[in-house]
């Protein structure tokens, strides 16, 4: 499971941090979730509305776009403990169909954190407090600067 | 036994297809993602590239778009059935990071069904055949012209 680099090829040139799919606020196609820490500080929370090109069934979420908003606030909760970690396993639960454009709640906490493993949990909801669908994940701590170094090298010399 | 070939039991016209996040054509936002029944007939294949918008970490995809691949392979694969479902529950395993702009192979078949619920399973694979992500779905059979009919009679309006 060691995550390895098989590849040799660079990655498409206008990568970029802040393009990231989930967060990214230079990303037009993404979700661009805006997390805050909660007031308690034991968690991430995001406010937003899902737009229409996130839709799967009629009206509601696409289930992949609902295990990604789960996923970014699990990993949002890393930050909890100054970790950068990548998911290496994620159970996503779909209990209510997720409507778009309506309000939203995402909220990430950490569980439990064994060595470099973190055990984290995640909830979306209705603005009512209605659960839709809740989130377990394990990640594991990763040191990003090594592990993706030709990439974040790649991206320096492009920004620079 | 002849594998049942369910081309002719699409979705209804009115199901958003080409809008949908995953597979819609429309969606210049979304995946695109075209999946074709497989030579034997028995799993949904899905050969593409993942654009630079849909990244996570450096250079590579997105967790929450790896499970959205997935859960679209899952999904199509109960057309091998003839159902229309939603997923219920879904394990996402991450074995290795997915790079952007490279060859990708995602599958879909089915692994077991009890009444109205199916249990199938997807992978994510480089164009080498090495197995990058996988899962496993727990699908609820629906009829959708009964669940969504205020979005579906709605989506006829403007439609014309």
């Amino acid at each position: 499971m060691q995550p390895k680099h098989a590849h040799h090829e660079l990655p498409p040139r206008s990568w970029s941090r802040d393009r990231c799919f989930g967060c990214g606020a230079a990303n037009p196609s993404g979700l661009q979730l805006k997390f805050v820490l909660s007031p308690g500080g034991r968690s991430y929370l995001c406010e937003f509305e899902l737009s229409a090109q996130f839709g799967g069934p009629p009206g509601h979420a696409h289930g992949g776009i609902i295990a990604t908003i789960l996923d970014e606030a699990m990993g949002k909760a890393n930050k909890l403990k100054g970790k950068i970690a990548l998911t290496r396993r994620m159970e996503v639960d779909y209990l209510r169909p997720v409507p778009l454009g309506q309000p939203l709640v995402a909220e990430g906490r950490i569980s439990r954190v064994r060595g470099r493993t973190l055990y984290n949990r995640a909830e979306l909801r209705s603005a009512k407090g209605v659960v839709l669908a809740s989130s377990r994940g394990k990640f594991l701590t990763i040191d990003a600067e090594k592990m993706f170094a030709r990439e974040l090298a790649e991206e320096r010399k492009q920004s620079g």
